[in-house]
């Protein structure tokens, strides 16, 4: 009884460990090559590897190395694309920060519900956390891609917090999640959960689709596509649904004669 | 009884966020001016005030200023003094942080239970929370100084924090306590949920139209609205998200001829 308890929890703490390597730290345009050095340090503290860098305004560059003051394996393995897109392929959980609370609310989660989600799913997907520019956050853009946004409180007269501090934040609250093991198992997903690319297939399809059995108006179908994608990221969609919703989606172009 | 509630409520806010003023950081012989306007800013981000530097190899500086980005009124009242024992006059916690566990181990707290215990107490002392030099921490003499030693978990392979990272980690706990105590139902959904009877309409009116339009065939049709019903379920459906959808639902039907 003991030993299966210790292998069980052997289990646990493998998976919880292999968890945190599932989970990808994403900077958007950063600007100051300082900020990307201080990043890979929090995440090298907290024991987070994977760094992906959209755009990066200057990198590599000494400042990074500097301020990563030691974890030179991070910068060095960090992975530099052109958009956000490109970083999440094959991500099942995409989660952004955002420091505005904007007009279309998107499900909100502070850093330590962030962790215990990213944390748990971590052990059979890929995670992305998505940090914005210095100045500007994401774009409602980028936003919208994300099944959840990320809010970490602050001093609402001086909200702005470095980039390299949000990551400290959202990273400790991850070590803190796995050292005490809180996540537990949730049978909520039976089946294996659509990637993001996937997703964002089924979005343009979908807009397509409206469009023909002349659903969206052009005027307000930004604002449609928005609302839509908010409650499918919230019910965040698996493999099989997402096939029988673009089934559907395809039964209605037929009709229309354009497919 | 209600109006004793929110006089209650108000007293009590009102404690915490004058409690958040009694909490003093305290910097050790910090060598770069950076890390502290880094400090400043974590700090006023999360709503704190008072900055004690005790003997800072190069302050003020204008790395110092830079790295607070607007958190200059911090810098400006920050009190430069010659040793601990100065910074800590009036205190009735003191707190230190230690990267090592020492020989003589001390009481020890996470960052979370720092803030609990910070807050609480700041309500009715002065509460020092003290931070050590870059490279080499507090001395174990300064240590012995504390009433608690924090410790904020780290991947052993690379445990040591910017002093700046360290500080936004406590400080941002302080805040995740203040903010908890004074907690405010949960704001995910800005629009009303919609009843369960709109709901069972909705998927009436779902299979109405998937038949339509010739996606449901009647052997697969069961077990095809059973997914789509879990999928909507979990999203919790707002009126507006469920309105959207019949809508499409009608246009769908417009198409077919059949309304």
């Amino acid at each position: 009884m003991a030993l299966k308890f210790v292998t069980y929890r052997i289990n646990f703490i493998c998976d919880t460990m292999r968890g945190m390597n599932n989970i990808a730290i994403v900077l958007v345009n950063t600007t100051h090559p300082g900020n990307i050095g201080a990043v890979a340090r929090a995440m090298k503290n907290m024991g987070l590897q994977q760094l992906y860098l959209v755009a990066p305004k200057t990198f590599p560059h000494v400042k990074a190395t500097a301020r990563a003051a030691g974890a030179d394996d991070i910068l060095a393995k960090a992975i530099v694309v052109e958009n956000l897109d490109e970083a999440i392929v094959g991500c099942g959980l995409v989660i952004g920060t955002s420091a505005r609370l904007r007009s279309l609310p998107w499900p909100l989660l502070n850093p330590k519900q962030c962790a215990e989600k990213a944390l748990f799913e971590s052990q059979h997907t890929k995670v992305a956390i998505v940090f914005g520019r210095e100045h500007a956050g994401l774009t409602n853009q980028e936003l919208a891609k994300c099944h959840y946004h990320i809010h970490i409180p602050t001093n609402p007269e001086f909200s702005s917090l470095n980039v390299a501090a949000a990551v400290q934040v959202v990273a400790y609250e991850l070590r803190m999640m796995m050292e005490q093991d809180i996540s537990q198992p949730d049978k909520h997903f039976i089946d294996e959960l659509a990637t993001a690319e996937e997703v964002q297939f089924f979005y343009q399809h979908l807009e397509r689709a409206l469009k023909q059995i002349d659903f969206l108006k052009q005027t307000r179908s930004r604002r449609f596509m928005l609302r839509l994608q908010r409650l499918f990221n919230r019910a965040r969609l698996e493999k099989t649904e997402l096939n029988i919703l673009r089934g559907i989606l395809t039964a209605m172009e037929k009709l229309t004669g354009r497919l």
